[in-house]
């Protein structure tokens, strides 16, 4: 396409902008500016998911990026930067494999990830026969006698019917969490899932899982969906039988940390706080879950610094620690803020991708909610218009739990599910712009909040 | 990010709706869920980019493209399929080089592209010192006797801090349209052009550029991001000779054809008319420009029987020809609707890339723009928000100036220039759910306007 637009209609106007709105406005545009034109978070995303890579909760690069996100925190021109002590599960994936048998008697490998703190079989063959399900309905239906010494392979699909990708998340994430000890109690050897995936290929996606208490801990993995589709039509006209073998498992705990910036209030030390977190699942390079929100955080900063925007109260990034297999650097932030008797005013994170964003979801009470859907005006020329999700992150439900008004980033969702929790969530999918943006609306919002919270 | 969140706050509640809104709300959803599970269009572009591929006007695969375009409006369902004849120009490009010497007295070779429609050297070196401008205003103060004989290299970057890229393609586009004849003005021997690109790349990106009435026809070429930076750190510190070598240029005009499919009214023969443009650059393979107008027009029709949808005035998917450099198909469209008596209702084109919709731009009245707008409830759940935008597709402009209200759809705009008009506009970088979403929201304005108009 080659047409040559009308500028002007191309910015949403704001019809009757009072001298604040304007001023505001003008702010708004200095920010955004000044991101898409210098902003380093693509650059710094960059270096997190190249030189440092996938970090999981436990591990040596988890460590490397808690000292990486300290300096890039320094650099931003944070006035104060520390480390929070969290202890952290630990949990190891090893060596895996899982192989079918079909009825012409040769084993064939299957892609697969264990999921998230799943055991594993010790490094021991385990095999038996097939049976599939597609739907927990089906499964609570089926006899424990059905299902003893057997393999269930849980074939529920991803919605592609849902506009909000979300909701088909959570739908099939019921799948991943609740498999191993359904499977356990009927006497089943091992959970197969199909991956909570809306591409249309083979990559699996793995993701946390857990174990009820009192029920053996049996091996919970994934498959993607070309491999999905390919065992369901076995299984139509044949017995199929699966052999795991895999050496996962929980290690304990260990000390670590949730890294911190922040600049100081020029009025107070109430506390705004914005963040994502620093670690991600082992494959991949964990870069839109969730080294965007880090980058997007820190961009949050340097903002600030660089535009030199007077903050009324104190603005600190968060990059916290272990949500994806615990939530406990979140937890222990909140924990650390009442201990320590901090005023929160406000909390947003950025963990749904660094995709160009939408909205903002509000998880407040009504009169606060109010007021910022009363700047939307301010918002619609940067593409956010959603105001209307009443959830906030994972990260800041504790804050939340103790009161204080939460938030998160909305991005657009139509691409994060085909690369959540894979080999594919690398550097590569990320879109400089998109990912700046992210870092310009949240910038935005917490000006508006520190001017007039 | 694992995190729970409630289902109905992420569907944008229509608050206050009446028996007809909802009526119309469930169509929506029915229409959404149907190209969701079942669209095709994402299979049919994956066959036109990767087994015909890029497709100028006057190549052998643009023919080709006429044939496929016509066959899958058969396929969708169309009770009428036929070719309209429409002479196009044809432009060629053939081998081509450009190379530049620095003091060190070594030639280098750049990636370039001459621009469309731009006249070559005939086969033979055309060299020179260059010299550069970062403006239009720079060069106009440039007396001649600086610009004779020389090489000029108009270095104006695309400027990454509109939010709405469209308007930094404006602004740079002025560059790449009037380069050529600008240079010949003052005697220079050829221009190159910094390409209109938002990435932080090497690859270069053509686009149309025309020639001024009585001024020589010197070629103008372009250059990616990444060599016009070292170009303009060379000519800091010393005098820069560039060669070009190209054989492209204009070779007349030839017979071809614009593909169209129509669903005939149930109660008049009325047209609304939704389309993309067939042809492309002759380089990458033309899949968000526009191949994905073309799958999403198509995929209106297909969906509209499927889901048995009762259209009271005839539903028209056309397949411009000729949009890249010369908007003939167009042209001749609206030229034909004229001669034939046609009365059109409406029409809308998708030419901006098959990226998430984010809304609708309403070239029309104000009454009919208000209707539209009254609507935007439905929209909503869609993503779809911003009809604020006055403008249309330049293949509708002439049914636009016949008086028909006109639309285009607004897709989110912050890839898009990474990749227009170059090597990279590949099937690949185009998502499903995107795509699929574009067409869907067509479907939903259309099935609006088809009932109420």
């Amino acid at each position: 396409m080659k047409k040559i637009i009308n500028l002007s209609v191309l910015i949403l106007g704001v019809a009757f902008v009072s001298g604040q709105t304007k001023e505001d406005s003008i702010q708004f545009n200095r920010i955004s500016t000044e991101i898409l034109n210098n902003g380093k978070g693509y650059n710094e995303l960059k270096e997190l998911t190249k030189n440092i890579g996938n970090r999981l909760s436990g591990s040596q690069a988890y460590e490397e990026s808690v000292k990486w996100a300290a300096q890039k925190l320094k650099d931003a021109g944070a006035d104060k930067v520390w480390l929070q002590e969290v202890m952290i599960p630990v949990w190891e994936r090893g060596k895996e494999s899982l192989h079918i048998k079909t009825s012409n008697g040769s084993w064939k490998s299957l892609k697969m990830l264990s999921l998230g703190n799943s055991e594993g079989t010790g490094g021991k063959d385990v095999s038996g026969e097939i049976i599939m399900v597609k739907s927990l309905e089906e499964y609570d239906r089926l006899p424990a006698e059905k299902v003893k010494n057997k393999i269930v392979f849980f074939n529920y699909p991803f919605n592609q019917g849902h506009v909000q990708t979300f909701i088909a998340y959570r739908e099939a994430g019921a799948y991943r969490r609740t498999a191993a000890s359904l499977t356990a109690k009927k006497g089943g050897k091992f959970a197969v899932i199909r991956s909570l995936s809306s591409a249309f290929d083979d990559v699996p996606h793995t993701g946390n899982m857990r174990y009820d208490d009192n029920v053996s801990k049996v091996p919970a993995v994934t498959i993607g969906n070309t491999s999905a589709d390919e065992l369901e039509a076995l299984l139509k006209n044949q017995k199929v039988t699966a052999k795991l073998n895999s050496n996962c498992g929980m290690r304990g705990e260990k000390l670590s940390h949730s890294v911190i910036g922040e600049i100081t209030g020029k009025k107070d030390q109430n506390v705004i706080v914005v963040g994502g977190h620093l670690d991600s699942w082992d494959v991949g390079e964990g870069a839109h879950d969730d080294g965007a929100g880090i980058v997007q955080s820190i961009e949050v900063l340097r903002t600030f610094k660089k535009l030199g925007i007077q903050n009324n109260h104190t603005i600190r990034a968060v990059c916290f620690a272990n949500e994806e297999n615990g939530t406990k650097g979140g937890k222990q932030y909140g924990k650390t803020a009442k201990d320590h008797n901090e005023k929160h005013l406000f909390a947003i994170e950025s963990d749904a991708g660094g995709y160009a964003p939408r909205g903002i979801s509000l998880e407040m009470d009504n009169t606060k909610r109010d007021q910022i859907k009363s700047w939307v005006n301010l918002f619609l020329p940067y593409g956010v218009y959603n105001f209307e999700g009443k959830y906030s992150g994972s990260d800041i439900a504790p804050l939340h739990e103790m009161g204080v008004p939460s938030a998160e980033l909305v991005p657009d969702p139509q691409r994060y599910f085909d690369i959540h929790h894979t080999s594919e969530d690398t550097f590569e999918k990320v879109n400089r712009r998109e990912l700046l943006l992210g870092s310009s609306v949240m910038t935005q919002l917490i000006y508006m909040i520190d001017k007039n919270w």
